[in-house]
């Protein structure tokens, strides 16, 4: 994925727009946020089965795509805002992510980081 | 960006944790509007001026990063779990915005996808 | 439940710490979302029976109930600043709500405010 | 505000339309967070200014008045299924709240709550 290149479209859609005013970073975590829970109002109300099911029909699939390039689509806006480079953060991430959880103790454990 | 190799990394990540149980379409866009929203809290309370400044300490910067890597990390296994081309994903999605959203009408308009 | 109550206590609570200035409608929002988000990460990685078994554990349902009530005081907040009476507002909303699904018509059905 | 009578209402409309086997605490989470991310929605592109502003329109108010109500109803719903009295639960939040940031300390203090 060329992200230089999708991020100078996006940059392009903006100044076009004279968006630019916009895109706060607080405005775009807000979009961000409302992005993402846009996919969670999809599969709010049906089953672990019915979640897996619904991946069978193109419509649906679709209209996921859609939300899944809206999510991406904020993250390269604040990625750009931030200049952070998103392959060597997921890297570092990961690593972290790693130590945080070593396999020994989190194996098959639904303690997955959770709260409770 | 190749998202074949971070998805790799990711899926022996969970295979080595046996997490793939954890890891429903439902589990990961909970998980996705989570991530999404520890970086509104970094956000809820600043200014908009505040929310310029603060990237100019490499510490918010870092704590920024992990998060916006966390969301990406999310995005990358959903878009496994349902097949989707990040990239092409995207490209559909600004097209489709490009159409939605033309020049000389939204030009610098605050109507932006506004509700209201 | 006396909200004109609560609410005082609320606005001499901000009142004391000079907090009003944070209160904008924006940021409150924003507040109340990730209040919300964390009520999802309690939940994210539970199964369905999982979910139902943790109402046992007392500490949990402690933890459970101060997210609950955090997502309370900013809707009071909220409700306040936009001058809503809640009661009023939620019975209008189910009224509009039993127009919106019909019984004969959603009785049982998965399609519940469904988006797919 | 008498909760049990709207809890009892609400209870009714969900008995109607056979709907309880719906009402998981998880999805009831995501629900609460997608109402919550509604109103993020609505204020995501306005300025701090503008936020102020909106409330001067009355079918603003009206669209904002609803998702209040929307997230009112979902939060009574989980506190009847977790049996949590929403008073008491708010009481107590406030008063762990005073203890947690004590006046001298945060008196006019940016850091409220700040991850920074």
């Amino acid at each position: 994925m060329n992200i230089n290149k999708i991020s100078e479209r996006l940059q392009n859609f903006v100044e076009l727009r004279d968006w630019a005013k916009f895109h706060t970073p607080k405005n775009l975590v807000m979009a961000l946020a409302v992005e993402a829970s846009e996919l969670l109002e999809i599969f709010q109300w049906l089953t672990e089965e019915e979640s897996k099911e619904i991946v069978k029909d193109e419509k649906n699939i679709k209209l996921i795509r859609e939300e899944i390039a809206d999510v991406l689509i904020y993250l390269i806006y604040l990625a750009d805002k931030f200049q952070i480079d998103l392959e060597e953060a997921v890297y570092e991430k990961i690593k972290t992510n790693e130590g945080k959880y070593p396999i020994e103790i989190f194996k098959g454990s639904a303690k997955k980081q959770n709260r409770l």
